[in-house]
């Protein structure tokens, strides 16, 4: 941390959400007590505070995203901002201009904040140097690298359910090779404090340098999951995967897939997860998806709240 | 009505809106003057009210149709709601998410209500039985099923020009086969006693069974409108007509286009309506389109309010 | 000026925004003046005003611009007004529907507001010309006519920077033939007392008419912007241009793009203005866009203020 974290301002508060890397773990715990304000928000009859009440939020999309979209518009609309969402696959990009010159126009139209998704590693951050100095950057998935909110609603959803992080064995399960929402993961895992995380998957999906994040590799489902508090199934990016690095959806669920049976080597209140969209029948059974072990949709319920708390924060809004 | 109408909690109020079929003349009632009390809102200066402030309405649109969302839309935030426009015929389907799936994650964004337009006859009440229970749902048109609030919003429009629906001779003329409007206009009329309904257009467009839902069919636009208080004209439905069934425009208009010639045939202070688009010269000639007996475009007008009318009693909001 | 002018209302006040053309100096100064109130709005905190609270904005775009439609929208949020973007390339003109039907049919939706894009020149006074009495249309571009918004944030940046009009040597450079930018500018300059206008560009791309406007035009960069106080670089509209009036972009820049070494022989505080979005390395050198006297991103930041002025002087809000 400190002057070169980027994601923070010279007093130490988050001023852009990019990655977790780098943040401290008290921050990461700020941001979780935050949400937790907000989940009594949308659970009112009028789900509306006017905490950026005039201020302009811009989903800048790269690459579409509806659910991800969603997720942000709905938790700015709360926060009662106005929101803009602007495509750019098929924008001002398409006349020439530059991306810079792009940022430079919104930024003039005095925007506070960009919501970025993009198919490029490193984009989010690249954006956040460029803009100007009121402008708050959050990262909403940028290639394989990061896709921090992800990351913190899934904490927030652990925490929910085990109160601490301190004595928890974590098994992430699939495609951790193009799977941002995994690095997000072991990040925030790790600065939180859980001692056992581990990733499990077949070994064309499990990048070899990734033992040096200080997590334990499995090839096997069975033995990755073995008394497992946590088990975050990750989505076959199949739209994402171009050459045949993996069997189909068939065989990946005969050897990787997570079925009732195999749950039982897990402990009895483990809690299963998911980013979605779920894919029934390869990654996941639908006998576990729709199982009481399954969190699955109460991460989307926090998401939106994780999404309020994170747009405050950057944006130096007070919560009460 | 009762336990069996998915659209009514236990104590017999609206909870969805998905078909006039079942409702009670009471509740029909009690929509049109609801409807009555926002005609004036939006008539004001401010066309705001706060009465669904902090709800979060989502259009899930699995066919395009601009007008019919752009009215719900206007309704929704008049009523000061916060709105999300999900095209799913684009959206996350194309990942392989099954519709229940969908569903659910948007239920868990505590969403309000959801507004639903599909293709399928059936689809919003198969989504109405799967959402949670504080959910909301509204029928924007299903397949050839039902229209429910463009019926509720012709229902208004009789009433401000007729008063008492109880004398009334009322002919739908056109597309009957294809036409959901038709069905829900059908069941409206009938519930709020209108003595004489008759269906009007050529053979290949009446369904046969038609008449046992107690009208009077026939294949002469002279003889159908004769002595008619209200015409409702039907949209000829171009692009859901695959088959050869229909003459072309000019022939159709020949026979049952409805001009000024023919009007004097209808009673003198005869309306005429239609759901819109008009294909002038196809159904409708210009000249009676713009002439005085033509309620068309208040029936607009009155779309909004009947929708926010419906949006609000569905969500249980007091209107004053 | 007077009742012939469809801008005005009976008492002179402005109702349409259209086309510079046939509006006062005082009127112009008034809007400018409003303009300038909002500039504050924009950087307060809290970038709302609810002078347009409850009333319907429609950006109806016949042809797509993000850029353009976002300063309209964002004008029209921190106005308070509800925006519906309605695309009418892909709309009901697609089911045959003519666009004076569509257009009554907004009306009835009780909309206050239309912005009109449109490829064809005359498309905003057409529409101007048939909308009922309650209705504002402001034009935000047609074909190669006005661009009256354009017009009047460029005025807004000039008077910001040179504080009167009455003294300038304003040169506006590139395809004049093909833009409504220049002609809505030319149109102001005038109105505002600037005593010389003069427009630069190779021949074919400067109408042999246009110096019945009282303009100056110049065949050559060099001649044209000495001792310039202000100039205007147009987009090289490569999208709209079919025909092979124009050489390769680096040929244009070759002898009308501007740089640096250029740019001396105009005057030392010339400010340099393009309506973006910038064609770097074709209209002008990255060193001059970049330069302190470029006053580019200004004009994005006044555009918006400009917009908020416009909407609502024609809606008859006071601003105070």
């Amino acid at each position: 941390m400190g002057s070169q974290n980027i994601q923070l301002d010279q007093t130490g508060k988050l001023k852009h959400f990019l990655s977790i890397d780098g943040l401290s773990r008290d921050l990461i715990t700020t941001i979780l007590d935050h949400a937790e304000t907000f989940t009594s928000v949308s659970e009112r009859s009028s789900k509306k505070v006017p905490i950026l009440r005039g201020k302009t939020v811009i989903n800048l999309f790269f690459e579409s995203s509806t659910r991800t979209r969603t997720t942000f518009e709905l938790a700015a609309k709360r926060l009662s901002a106005d929101v803009m969402n602007i495509n750019l696959e098929s924008s001002a990009t398409k006349k020439g201009e530059s991306l810079s010159d792009t940022l430079k126009t919104l930024e003039a139209m005095q925007a506070d904040m960009f919501v970025v998704r993009h198919q490029d590693s490193g984009a989010a951050e690249f954006i956040a140097r460029q803009v100007a100095q009121n402008i708050s950057v959050i990262n909403a998935g940028d290639g394989s690298h990061s896709h921090p909110t992800q990351a913190m609603l899934d904490m927030f959803t652990i925490r929910k359910h085990k109160k601490t992080f301190e004595q928890l064995r974590v098994a992430i399960v699939g495609d951790i090779a193009h799977s941002r929402v995994a690095r997000s993961e072991i990040h925030a895992l790790q600065i939180l404090g859980v001692p056992e995380i581990r990733v499990v998957g077949p070994k064309t999906l499990i990048p070899t340098a990734i033992e040096k994040l200080g997590v334990r590799t499995f090839n096997s489902l069975e033995r990755g999951i073995d008394k497992a508090d946590v088990i975050i199934m990750l989505r076959l990016q199949q739209e994402r995967m171009r050459s045949a690095l993996l069997p189909s959806g068939r065989e990946f669920f005969n050897t990787f897939g997570l079925t009732k049976e195999k749950l039982r080597l897990a402990k009895s209140d483990v809690i299963v997860m998911h980013p979605g969209p779920i894919n029934r029948g390869v990654e996941i059974d639908s006998k576990v998806a729709d199982s009481p072990a399954s969190v699955i949709l109460q991460q989307v319920t926090h998401g939106i709240a994780v999404r309020m708390a994170v747009m405050s924060l950057t944006m130096g809004a007070s919560v009460t």
